[in-house]
């Protein structure tokens, strides 16, 4: 492996050149474990400036923090490794032959390259009703969501004819998978709680949230008896679960949903995508340039330590990988899975420069959690499956602690404390569209 | 005045119908203070769900703050008072014979009609400068010019060409009032020590920040020994202030300057625009529907009571009032003077009905305030004039006093106490475009 060669002719030491594509928990983490290493030199490749915390999206989406309060800038977070360089750029090719990345500015050698580009969302093949029912990934989709989801009050306080009303007050999220289940319970927490003096017209606690699934439980990763709890919770927030529903067509004014032999039409305003997710193209472009072979959804199929096959300097990590764990079943894409992964290939480079082995990747499962309202989360760390607000507690420490991390977003933690105690959540902002009064989505533009 | 009565035909009392157009600090402090009173109805009309706090916006196009930091829903802030009903609607025009406020979406009637919608960037008739050289009134602005910051610290790290480098690294701001200084002086410190160990490439303490200024000194309003603590001030920071001087053109890549006879073009990519202002279009709506007379910028020439000429029932208030204090000189569109207006025109209403009268409107200075950078401000508060860190922690808590009324925004304190000790600040979000690589402005889209 000539790549590793640590010296050059005149025996001076040469930095391994790493570049990890991608600012997500699993580049990021790569990153930062190979800040310390001498010998390496890193280049973090991002279209954004900043890492997103995206576990949190979903608050953003509903108004009780800010996209600043979860992003942090990519360069902050680094400024303190001297070798690591940071890119806002985007990579748009490989030349494996040539062990160089295609930038849209450029092109970068490398020796190592890490891809952790992540997932975007998917619609069947609906790619029609992108414009209808976003979905939630980026601080754009949030802020999107979060204006129209205030929106759809405003309009409706306004509204004279009750139907039309009803359909501004109806929301509808399809699937009801971790994101799906915490967007359906924060939209129910809007409504009956902080939203609930807010209007002279309406009373949004008639408001009507339909979480739409097309298996036979919410949160289908989770063990059963926290599926129940989950859809308790919700219940009493005033959301209504529909299993083994499937949709089937989406317009600016309705849902139709198909569960088993019956199609009903909901009429709605406000439909949120949570259903699929699709691989980012650079897992094309890995599947052109290499031997590597995608999934049904366009992740890479990575060797057991998340190398491409064929490929010992180019390695998947987070989401866009697809790894088998146990029998045929990939890794879930959650940021535990992203975090321990990049710290894997971190630790794997300097073992090679080293001349020594790794053993493969190995995924220590540290849980799931997810929050379905204030007071109310479903935990399952394996030896322990909770609901409630024990669960709810360990949830929000989670998170800090995460959060804090990165970015010693400790106001994070006092927004939180703030609104648990009011309830209110103050960043309801409907903004970025030329004109903030025009109902139709499309075309929304900057001033 | 039969408008005034309180009682219909059946001796039931009738409520007395205010109709505020603007949700800033006038018409909100006009809707707070009657909102306690019974016999009125008050009905606040605004294109925005939320009030802004306008002077901390240049701390979010800084990156210091989020929007959602200096905003609260005004739904939220005025919930208790039960009179008061919130619109998000936008006022077209007014009819003063049948006492008609005509929306976008729908007629209201009024017995008394408050109009505070304020003003917004005047480009003295140059308006092609409006797409390069943004201005600072809404959180879109705000976004937008903190995009252009940001991304010109991204550029300049990739730019190898040192001309077009140091055009990316150039800054300038036109206008010296508080908000060029503002900005300026928080583009300082970006440069200076918040980004300083952010890149590998640049250095971004050789960032050249110019503050252009027709008259001749900076912050004018002000008395000329806290003009030149400001310009000390903003020297330390690396900001070269030029006065009289006159900028008579701006491309996308310069910025054309007369000094005297002299005439200069300096390469830039960001030009920021805190130069002139133009009142908002209900000022020509008035004048073409009553007497009114407007001045040069269109402000309403208002009474002493700041009631419209011929229009007993029609107030204006906020930046919108050209309102003759001492002399000829209007009061300045500043949050003190909007907040007192708001208060009057809500205590003239009150005893109007009482058949009481009100003497003439008259401003009890408050004094003034503007933040060069941390730890230094210059504060005129008439019998004192301060300048340095006494003045700096004078306007932090000015500041905060006026953020908690509104909306208990404890946070900002702990958020600005974290920013004060790390000297960084989390919201360096480059957003809101469709392709955040794409280096031109127009056309920035959301997804």
């Amino acid at each position: 492996m000539e790549q590793f060669a640590i010296a050059n002719t005149d025996g001076h030491p040469v930095p391994h050149r790493v570049v990890i594509v991608g600012g997500g928990f699993g580049g990021l983490y790569a990153a930062k474990a190979l800040g310390r290493s001498k010998q390496i030199e890193i280049t973090l490749i991002d279209k954004r400036n900043f890492h997103l915390f995206q576990p949190l999206l979903y608050q953003v989406a509903t108004g009780k923090l800010s996209p600043g309060d979860i992003s942090s800038p990519l360069r902050s977070i680094l400024s303190h490794y001297r070798n690591v360089k940071v890119l806002m750029d985007e990579a748009i090719d490989v030349v494996p032959e040539q062990h160089q990345v295609i930038l849209n500015t450029g092109v970068l050698p490398y020796d190592t390259l890490v891809v952790a580009t992540g997932v975007s969302h998917d619609y069947f093949g609906q790619n029609q009703w992108a414009e209808i029912a976003p979905g939630l990934k980026t601080v754009e989709d949030a802020i999107r969501i979060r204006r129209r989801i205030f929106r759809a009050f405003e309009v409706a306080e306004k509204e004279t004819d009750p139907e039309k009303r009803r359909a501004w007050l109806t929301f509808v999220v399809v699937g009801a998978g971790p994101t799906g289940v915490e967007l359906a319970g924060a939209l129910g927490e809007l409504a009956h709680y902080a939203l609930k003096h807010d209007f002279r017209n309406i009373d949004t606690r008639e408001t009507q949230i339909l979480l739409l699934e097309g298996l036979d439980r919410v949160l289908p990763p989770y063990p059963p008896e926290l599926s129940t709890a989950a859809a308790k919770s919700l219940e009493n927030l005033g959301v209504t679960v529909h299993t083994q529903s499937f949709v089937t067509g989406i317009t600016e004014d309705t849902v139709t949903v198909r569960h088993e032999e019956q199609t009903e039409t909901i009429q709605t305003k406000t439909v949120l995508w949570a259903a699929g997710v699709r691989a980012s193209g650079m897992g094309k472009v890995l599947a052109e340039r290499t031997d590597a072979t995608l999934d049904r959804v366009g992740r890479v199929i990575v060797n057991p330590d998340l190398s491409v096959p064929g490929q010992p300097d180019i390695f998947v990590v987070g989401d866009l990988a697809h790894y088998k764990h146990q029998g045929d079943q990939p890794l879930p894409g959650v940021a535990p899975v992203a975090m321990q992964e990049g710290a894997y290939i971190a630790k794997l480079i300097r073992y090679r420069l080293q001349g020594r082995e790794l053993p493969s990747f190995h995924y220590s499962d540290v849980g799931s959690l997810a929050v379905i309202g204030q007071n109310a989360a479903v935990v399952n760390l394996g030896w322990l499956k909770l609901s409630g607000f024990l669960a709810w507690l360990i949830w929000v420490f989670a998170h800090i602690y995460y959060l804090i991390e990165f970015d010693n977003k400790l106001v994070v933690m006092i927004q939180w404390a703030w609104n648990y105690f009011s309830r209110k959540g103050g960043s309801r902002l409907i903004t970025q569209e030329e004109n903030p009064l025009n109902h139709s989505e499309l075309g929304g533009k900057l001033g």
